[in-house]
Protein backbone atom coordinates (compact mmCIF):
# COMPACT_ATOMS: atom_id res chain seq x y z
CA UNK A 1 0.00 0.00 0.00
CA UNK A 2 1.32 3.79 -0.75
CA UNK A 3 1.29 5.46 2.27
CA UNK A 4 3.41 8.39 4.06
CA UNK A 5 5.46 6.18 6.40
CA UNK A 6 7.35 8.81 8.32
CA UNK A 7 6.48 10.88 11.23
CA UNK A 8 7.73 14.11 10.39
CA UNK A 9 6.20 14.22 6.68
CA UNK A 10 2.93 12.48 8.45
CA UNK A 11 2.96 15.87 11.56
CA UNK A 12 4.14 18.37 8.44
CA UNK A 13 1.42 17.17 5.96
CA UNK A 14 -1.35 16.94 8.79
CA UNK A 15 -0.64 20.76 10.13
CA UNK A 16 -0.57 22.46 6.46
CA UNK A 17 -3.64 20.82 6.03
CA UNK A 18 -5.16 22.07 9.49
CA UNK A 19 -4.08 25.50 8.92
CA UNK A 20 -5.09 25.42 5.50
CA UNK A 21 -9.06 24.86 6.72
CA UNK A 22 -9.10 26.14 9.98
CA UNK A 23 -10.49 29.59 10.79
CA UNK A 24 -7.53 30.43 13.72
CA UNK A 25 -7.78 34.12 12.93
CA UNK A 26 -8.99 34.99 16.07
CA UNK A 27 -6.17 33.10 18.08
CA UNK A 28 -3.14 34.93 19.62
CA UNK A 29 -0.07 33.19 18.10
CA UNK A 30 0.40 31.18 21.03
CA UNK A 31 -3.33 30.10 21.34
CA UNK A 32 -3.34 29.16 17.70
CA UNK A 33 -0.46 26.74 17.90
CA UNK A 34 -2.35 25.15 20.89
CA UNK A 35 -5.48 24.72 18.90
CA UNK A 36 -3.60 23.22 15.80
CA UNK A 37 -2.98 20.24 18.02
CA UNK A 38 -6.21 20.55 19.87
CA UNK A 39 -8.16 20.16 16.11
CA UNK A 40 -5.02 17.23 15.19
CA UNK A 41 -6.52 15.21 18.00
CA UNK A 42 -9.91 15.43 17.44
CA UNK A 43 -9.62 15.18 13.62
CA UNK A 44 -12.04 17.50 13.26
CA UNK A 45 -11.46 21.65 12.16
CA UNK A 46 -14.57 22.66 13.37
CA UNK A 47 -13.30 22.17 17.13
CA UNK A 48 -11.47 25.72 16.80
CA UNK A 49 -14.93 27.56 16.54
CA UNK A 50 -15.46 26.45 20.05
CA UNK A 51 -12.36 26.95 21.55
CA UNK A 52 -12.80 29.11 24.53
CA UNK A 53 -10.17 31.00 26.49
CA UNK A 54 -8.49 33.82 28.22
CA UNK A 55 -5.69 35.24 26.49
CA UNK A 56 -3.04 34.79 29.20
CA UNK A 57 -3.81 31.44 29.23
CA UNK A 58 -1.10 29.67 27.14
CA UNK A 59 1.37 32.25 28.51
CA UNK A 60 0.28 31.31 32.08
CA UNK A 61 0.91 27.88 31.76
CA UNK A 62 3.63 27.25 30.20
CA UNK A 63 5.48 29.80 32.67
CA UNK A 64 4.14 27.86 35.36
CA UNK A 65 5.50 24.38 33.38
CA UNK A 66 8.73 25.78 33.06
CA UNK A 67 8.36 27.00 37.35
CA UNK A 68 7.79 23.47 38.05
CA UNK A 69 4.16 23.24 38.32
CA UNK A 70 2.40 19.99 38.83
CA UNK A 71 0.28 19.04 36.00
CA UNK A 72 -3.67 17.61 37.89
CA UNK A 73 -5.36 15.33 35.87
CA UNK A 74 -9.04 14.05 36.21
CA UNK A 75 -8.55 10.61 34.05
CA UNK A 76 -5.79 8.13 33.71
CA UNK A 77 -5.61 8.35 29.93
CA UNK A 78 -5.34 12.31 30.30
CA UNK A 79 -2.53 11.54 32.48
CA UNK A 80 -0.95 8.99 30.45
CA UNK A 81 -0.79 10.93 27.54
CA UNK A 82 1.14 13.50 28.41
CA UNK A 83 4.69 13.16 26.98
CA UNK A 84 6.81 13.71 30.45
CA UNK A 85 10.27 13.89 27.75
CA UNK A 86 8.87 17.43 26.61
CA UNK A 87 8.20 18.80 30.21
CA UNK A 88 10.63 21.70 30.79
CA UNK A 89 10.99 20.56 35.00
CA UNK A 90 10.53 16.82 34.85
CA UNK A 91 7.06 18.22 36.14
CA UNK A 92 4.96 15.77 38.10
CA UNK A 93 2.13 14.40 36.37
CA UNK A 94 -0.65 13.40 39.25
CA UNK A 95 -4.17 11.39 38.92
CA UNK A 96 -5.81 9.98 41.83
CA UNK A 97 -8.64 8.17 39.71
CA UNK A 98 -7.80 4.64 40.41
CA UNK A 99 -6.48 4.81 44.19
CA UNK A 100 -8.62 2.25 45.78
CA UNK A 101 -10.02 4.37 48.72
CA UNK A 102 -11.94 6.63 46.67
CA UNK A 103 -14.71 4.49 46.12
CA UNK A 104 -15.34 4.27 49.75
CA UNK A 105 -15.09 8.19 49.90
CA UNK A 106 -17.61 8.55 47.35
CA UNK A 107 -20.40 6.12 48.61
CA UNK A 108 -20.05 7.78 52.15
CA UNK A 109 -20.63 11.75 50.07
CA UNK A 110 -22.45 10.95 47.61
CA UNK A 111 -20.39 11.85 44.95
CA UNK A 112 -18.25 10.40 41.86
CA UNK A 113 -14.69 8.91 42.29
CA UNK A 114 -13.63 11.90 40.11
CA UNK A 115 -14.94 14.66 42.40
CA UNK A 116 -13.35 12.66 45.54
CA UNK A 117 -10.22 12.05 43.06
CA UNK A 118 -9.88 16.57 42.81
CA UNK A 119 -10.47 17.16 46.50
CA UNK A 120 -7.00 14.82 46.55
CA UNK A 121 -5.48 17.63 44.63
CA UNK A 122 -6.18 20.36 46.85
CA UNK A 123 -2.10 20.25 48.59
CA UNK A 124 -0.81 20.60 45.38
CA UNK A 125 -3.65 22.61 43.38
CA UNK A 126 -1.98 26.56 44.14
CA UNK A 127 -0.16 27.65 41.01
CA UNK A 128 -0.61 24.23 38.91
CA UNK A 129 -1.78 23.11 35.48
CA UNK A 130 -5.35 21.60 36.18
CA UNK A 131 -5.91 19.38 33.19
CA UNK A 132 -9.63 17.62 32.74
CA UNK A 133 -10.20 15.72 29.80
CA UNK A 134 -12.72 13.45 31.07
CA UNK A 135 -15.60 14.21 33.94
CA UNK A 136 -17.68 16.92 34.22
CA UNK A 137 -18.32 16.47 37.78
CA UNK A 138 -14.50 16.91 37.97
CA UNK A 139 -14.74 20.74 36.43
CA UNK A 140 -17.83 21.42 38.84
CA UNK A 141 -16.02 20.01 41.36
CA UNK A 142 -12.69 22.06 40.75
CA UNK A 143 -14.82 25.48 40.81
CA UNK A 144 -16.24 24.50 44.27
CA UNK A 145 -13.02 24.01 45.33
CA UNK A 146 -11.41 27.09 44.07
CA UNK A 147 -14.55 29.48 45.73
CA UNK A 148 -14.00 27.39 48.70
CA UNK A 149 -10.45 27.87 49.43
CA UNK A 150 -9.06 30.56 47.64
CA UNK A 151 -6.28 28.32 46.13
CA UNK A 152 -5.92 29.10 42.42
CA UNK A 153 -4.42 26.72 39.30
CA UNK A 154 -2.16 28.76 37.44
CA UNK A 155 -4.36 27.84 34.54
CA UNK A 156 -7.46 25.27 33.82
CA UNK A 157 -7.18 23.44 30.29
CA UNK A 158 -10.96 21.99 30.46
CA UNK A 159 -12.37 19.59 28.08
CA UNK A 160 -14.20 16.88 29.90
CA UNK A 161 -16.78 15.12 27.14
CA UNK A 162 -20.13 14.07 27.45
CA UNK A 163 -24.06 14.74 27.32
CA UNK A 164 -24.94 15.68 30.99
CA UNK A 165 -22.93 18.28 32.92
CA UNK A 166 -20.07 18.65 29.82
CA UNK A 167 -21.21 21.82 28.53
CA UNK A 168 -22.75 23.56 32.11
CA UNK A 169 -19.25 22.41 33.43
CA UNK A 170 -17.59 24.44 30.61
CA UNK A 171 -19.84 27.35 30.58
CA UNK A 172 -19.25 27.75 34.19
CA UNK A 173 -15.46 27.76 34.01
CA UNK A 174 -15.63 30.17 31.02
CA UNK A 175 -17.78 32.38 33.49
CA UNK A 176 -15.80 32.09 36.13
CA UNK A 177 -15.37 35.19 38.78
CA UNK A 178 -12.27 33.60 40.35
CA UNK A 179 -9.48 34.81 37.93
CA UNK A 180 -8.87 31.50 36.46
CA UNK A 181 -7.36 31.56 33.38
CA UNK A 182 -8.65 28.65 30.77
CA UNK A 183 -9.10 26.82 27.85
CA UNK A 184 -12.32 25.50 26.96
CA UNK A 185 -14.44 23.41 24.08
CA UNK A 186 -17.73 24.53 24.73
CA UNK A 187 -20.79 22.15 24.00
CA UNK A 188 -20.70 18.19 24.35
CA UNK A 189 -17.64 17.58 22.64
CA UNK A 190 -13.90 17.59 24.65
CA UNK A 191 -11.93 14.40 25.55
CA UNK A 192 -8.63 13.11 26.83
CA UNK A 193 -6.90 12.98 23.49
CA UNK A 194 -7.48 17.18 22.81
CA UNK A 195 -6.61 17.87 26.12
CA UNK A 196 -3.16 15.91 25.79
CA UNK A 197 -3.05 17.54 22.65
CA UNK A 198 -3.54 21.00 24.57
CA UNK A 199 -0.87 20.45 27.06
CA UNK A 200 1.55 19.00 25.06
CA UNK A 201 1.28 22.02 22.74
CA UNK A 202 1.81 23.79 26.09
CA UNK A 203 4.48 22.40 27.23
CA UNK A 204 7.09 22.58 24.03
CA UNK A 205 7.09 24.71 21.00
CA UNK A 206 8.58 22.32 18.96
CA UNK A 207 5.62 20.94 16.54
CA UNK A 208 6.81 18.41 14.58
CA UNK A 209 8.62 16.71 17.24
CA UNK A 210 5.88 16.93 20.44
CA UNK A 211 4.74 13.49 20.62
CA UNK A 212 6.04 10.60 21.07
CA UNK A 213 2.59 8.52 20.09
CA UNK A 214 3.01 8.38 16.11
CA UNK A 215 6.81 9.11 15.57
CA UNK B 1 -23.48 24.65 42.15
CA UNK B 2 -26.28 22.43 41.12
CA UNK B 3 -25.44 18.94 39.09
CA UNK B 4 -25.58 15.22 39.17
CA UNK B 5 -22.90 13.86 41.36
CA UNK B 6 -23.36 9.94 41.36
CA UNK B 7 -22.13 8.01 38.63
CA UNK B 8 -24.96 5.74 38.25
CA UNK B 9 -27.29 8.66 37.86
CA UNK B 10 -25.03 10.71 35.26
CA UNK B 11 -24.81 7.36 32.85
CA UNK B 12 -28.38 6.43 32.97
CA UNK B 13 -29.54 10.06 32.16
CA UNK B 14 -26.31 9.92 29.06
CA UNK B 15 -27.73 7.01 27.77
CA UNK B 16 -31.06 8.30 27.75
CA UNK B 17 -30.30 11.02 25.42
CA UNK B 18 -27.56 9.28 23.14
CA UNK B 19 -30.55 7.10 22.34
CA UNK B 20 -33.05 9.26 22.10
CA UNK B 21 -31.22 11.42 19.68
CA UNK B 22 -28.92 8.70 17.54
CA UNK B 23 -30.13 6.96 14.67
CA UNK B 24 -29.57 3.18 15.74
CA UNK B 25 -31.69 1.55 12.99
CA UNK B 26 -29.27 0.18 11.30
CA UNK B 27 -27.71 -1.81 14.04
CA UNK B 28 -27.63 -4.84 15.36
CA UNK B 29 -28.30 -5.66 19.16
CA UNK B 30 -24.84 -5.97 20.30
CA UNK B 31 -23.15 -3.34 17.55
CA UNK B 32 -25.75 -0.79 18.73
CA UNK B 33 -24.74 -0.86 22.09
CA UNK B 34 -21.10 -0.21 21.26
CA UNK B 35 -22.13 2.40 19.04
CA UNK B 36 -23.76 4.26 22.42
CA UNK B 37 -20.81 4.21 23.80
CA UNK B 38 -19.05 5.55 21.10
CA UNK B 39 -20.71 8.45 20.70
CA UNK B 40 -20.81 8.64 24.85
CA UNK B 41 -16.98 8.74 24.51
CA UNK B 42 -16.94 11.56 21.16
CA UNK B 43 -20.03 13.70 22.86
CA UNK B 44 -21.24 13.75 19.27
CA UNK B 45 -24.30 11.64 18.17
CA UNK B 46 -23.20 11.80 14.39
CA UNK B 47 -20.40 9.65 14.84
CA UNK B 48 -22.68 6.74 14.56
CA UNK B 49 -23.43 7.75 11.16
CA UNK B 50 -19.47 6.96 10.16
CA UNK B 51 -19.60 3.73 11.73
CA UNK B 52 -19.16 0.82 9.20
CA UNK B 53 -18.46 -2.75 10.63
CA UNK B 54 -18.82 -6.47 10.20
CA UNK B 55 -22.28 -7.60 11.59
CA UNK B 56 -20.25 -10.37 13.54
CA UNK B 57 -17.42 -8.17 14.79
CA UNK B 58 -18.75 -7.28 18.10
CA UNK B 59 -19.60 -11.43 19.07
CA UNK B 60 -16.19 -12.48 17.45
CA UNK B 61 -14.43 -9.94 19.50
CA UNK B 62 -16.31 -10.83 22.81
CA UNK B 63 -15.95 -14.31 21.93
CA UNK B 64 -12.17 -14.06 21.31
CA UNK B 65 -11.83 -11.93 24.70
CA UNK B 66 -13.73 -14.82 26.79
CA UNK B 67 -11.34 -17.14 25.48
CA UNK B 68 -8.85 -15.68 26.92
CA UNK B 69 -7.22 -13.37 23.29
CA UNK B 70 -4.75 -10.54 23.80
CA UNK B 71 -5.90 -6.97 23.47
CA UNK B 72 -3.51 -5.90 20.92
CA UNK B 73 -3.02 -1.69 21.17
CA UNK B 74 -1.45 1.02 18.95
CA UNK B 75 -1.00 3.50 21.63
CA UNK B 76 -0.80 4.42 25.54
CA UNK B 77 -3.73 5.85 26.22
CA UNK B 78 -5.86 2.86 24.42
CA UNK B 79 -4.14 0.24 26.82
CA UNK B 80 -4.17 2.36 29.99
CA UNK B 81 -8.23 3.45 29.19
CA UNK B 82 -9.26 -0.55 28.83
CA UNK B 83 -10.78 -1.39 32.09
CA UNK B 84 -8.72 -4.92 32.94
CA UNK B 85 -10.97 -5.99 35.78
CA UNK B 86 -13.75 -5.56 33.51
CA UNK B 87 -11.95 -8.40 30.63
CA UNK B 88 -13.31 -11.31 31.33
CA UNK B 89 -10.09 -13.74 31.52
CA UNK B 90 -7.85 -11.12 32.77
CA UNK B 91 -6.97 -10.99 29.29
CA UNK B 92 -3.57 -9.64 28.08
CA UNK B 93 -3.51 -5.92 27.22
CA UNK B 94 -0.23 -5.74 24.98
CA UNK B 95 1.04 -1.92 23.95
CA UNK B 96 5.04 -1.79 22.40
CA UNK B 97 5.20 1.98 21.33
CA UNK B 98 7.15 2.89 24.45
CA UNK B 99 9.46 0.04 23.82
CA UNK B 100 13.43 2.10 23.70
CA UNK B 101 14.47 0.12 21.04
CA UNK B 102 11.17 0.85 18.44
CA UNK B 103 12.98 4.43 17.53
CA UNK B 104 16.55 2.81 16.08
CA UNK B 105 14.44 0.55 14.38
CA UNK B 106 11.99 3.34 12.79
CA UNK B 107 15.16 4.83 11.77
CA UNK B 108 16.76 1.68 10.16
CA UNK B 109 13.19 1.35 7.83
CA UNK B 110 12.76 4.52 6.79
CA UNK B 111 8.91 3.64 9.11
CA UNK B 112 6.83 5.25 12.04
CA UNK B 113 7.59 3.81 15.54
CA UNK B 114 4.22 2.96 15.10
CA UNK B 115 4.78 0.42 12.28
CA UNK B 116 7.80 -1.01 13.96
CA UNK B 117 5.40 -1.82 16.89
CA UNK B 118 2.77 -3.59 15.20
CA UNK B 119 5.52 -5.96 13.75
CA UNK B 120 5.92 -6.57 17.39
CA UNK B 121 2.20 -7.94 17.87
CA UNK B 122 2.82 -11.21 15.02
CA UNK B 123 3.71 -13.82 17.77
CA UNK B 124 0.11 -13.24 19.27
CA UNK B 125 -1.78 -11.28 16.14
CA UNK B 126 -3.76 -14.88 15.82
CA UNK B 127 -7.16 -14.72 17.16
CA UNK B 128 -6.33 -11.18 19.14
CA UNK B 129 -8.35 -8.55 19.73
CA UNK B 130 -6.68 -5.48 17.85
CA UNK B 131 -7.50 -2.04 19.38
CA UNK B 132 -6.39 0.80 16.68
CA UNK B 133 -7.23 4.63 17.95
CA UNK B 134 -4.11 6.79 16.99
CA UNK B 135 -2.38 5.95 14.18
CA UNK B 136 -3.26 5.95 10.49
CA UNK B 137 0.01 3.88 10.03
CA UNK B 138 -0.21 1.09 12.80
CA UNK B 139 -3.71 0.23 10.68
CA UNK B 140 -1.98 0.35 7.24
CA UNK B 141 1.00 -1.71 8.52
CA UNK B 142 -1.94 -4.06 9.97
CA UNK B 143 -2.80 -4.54 6.91
CA UNK B 144 0.31 -5.49 5.43
CA UNK B 145 0.68 -7.98 7.97
CA UNK B 146 -2.01 -9.90 7.48
CA UNK B 147 -1.40 -10.07 4.01
CA UNK B 148 1.89 -11.47 4.21
CA UNK B 149 1.94 -13.81 6.83
CA UNK B 150 -2.00 -15.78 6.86
CA UNK B 151 -2.14 -14.69 10.44
CA UNK B 152 -5.74 -13.16 11.32
CA UNK B 153 -6.53 -11.36 14.29
CA UNK B 154 -10.37 -12.03 15.66
CA UNK B 155 -11.64 -8.72 15.14
CA UNK B 156 -10.00 -4.66 14.54
CA UNK B 157 -11.69 -2.11 16.28
CA UNK B 158 -9.33 0.36 13.69
CA UNK B 159 -10.62 3.78 14.56
CA UNK B 160 -7.54 6.16 13.46
CA UNK B 161 -8.05 9.82 13.90
CA UNK B 162 -6.49 12.49 11.70
CA UNK B 163 -5.47 14.36 8.56
CA UNK B 164 -3.63 12.11 6.91
CA UNK B 165 -4.25 8.38 6.49
CA UNK B 166 -6.67 8.31 9.01
CA UNK B 167 -9.71 8.04 6.59
CA UNK B 168 -7.71 5.78 3.65
CA UNK B 169 -6.58 3.46 6.07
CA UNK B 170 -10.18 2.92 7.38
CA UNK B 171 -11.47 2.64 4.21
CA UNK B 172 -8.95 -0.21 3.20
CA UNK B 173 -9.84 -2.17 6.19
CA UNK B 174 -13.41 -1.96 5.24
CA UNK B 175 -12.70 -2.90 2.40
CA UNK B 176 -10.48 -5.99 2.91
CA UNK B 177 -10.69 -9.49 1.25
CA UNK B 178 -8.65 -10.51 4.22
CA UNK B 179 -11.43 -12.18 5.95
CA UNK B 180 -11.30 -9.41 8.61
CA UNK B 181 -13.97 -8.56 11.27
CA UNK B 182 -13.79 -4.82 11.91
CA UNK B 183 -15.46 -2.16 13.07
CA UNK B 184 -14.46 1.42 12.43
CA UNK B 185 -15.30 5.36 12.09
CA UNK B 186 -15.51 6.34 8.58
CA UNK B 187 -13.47 10.04 8.16
CA UNK B 188 -11.00 11.72 10.02
CA UNK B 189 -12.92 11.33 13.31
CA UNK B 190 -11.59 9.12 15.69
CA UNK B 191 -9.33 8.45 18.49
CA UNK B 192 -8.53 6.57 21.60
CA UNK B 193 -11.79 7.30 23.50
CA UNK B 194 -13.84 6.17 21.03
CA UNK B 195 -11.36 3.56 20.70
CA UNK B 196 -11.47 2.26 24.82
CA UNK B 197 -15.19 2.89 24.56
CA UNK B 198 -15.48 0.07 21.88
CA UNK B 199 -13.07 -2.38 23.41
CA UNK B 200 -14.40 -1.50 27.11
CA UNK B 201 -18.25 -2.05 25.49
CA UNK B 202 -17.28 -5.27 23.92
CA UNK B 203 -15.73 -6.50 26.97
CA UNK B 204 -18.72 -6.25 28.95
CA UNK B 205 -22.54 -5.89 28.91
CA UNK B 206 -23.05 -4.13 31.99
CA UNK B 207 -23.56 -0.73 30.95
CA UNK B 208 -24.24 1.51 33.56
CA UNK B 209 -20.70 0.26 35.29
CA UNK B 210 -18.97 -0.57 32.45
CA UNK B 211 -16.12 2.22 33.29
CA UNK B 212 -14.30 3.80 36.29
CA UNK B 213 -13.63 7.00 34.77
CA UNK B 214 -16.50 8.76 36.03
CA UNK B 215 -18.23 6.46 39.05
Amino acid sequence: MNYLRTGAEIYEESFRIIRDETDLARFPEDVSRVVVRMVHAAGATDIADDVAFTPAVVARANAALRAGAAILCDSSMVATGIITSRLPRSNDVICHIKDPALAEVARREGITKTMAAVDLWLPRLEGAVVAIGNAPTALFRLLEVVRATGVRPAAVVGIPVGFVGAAESKEALAANDLGLEYLVVRGRRGGSAMTVAAVNAIASTDELTNTSRQD
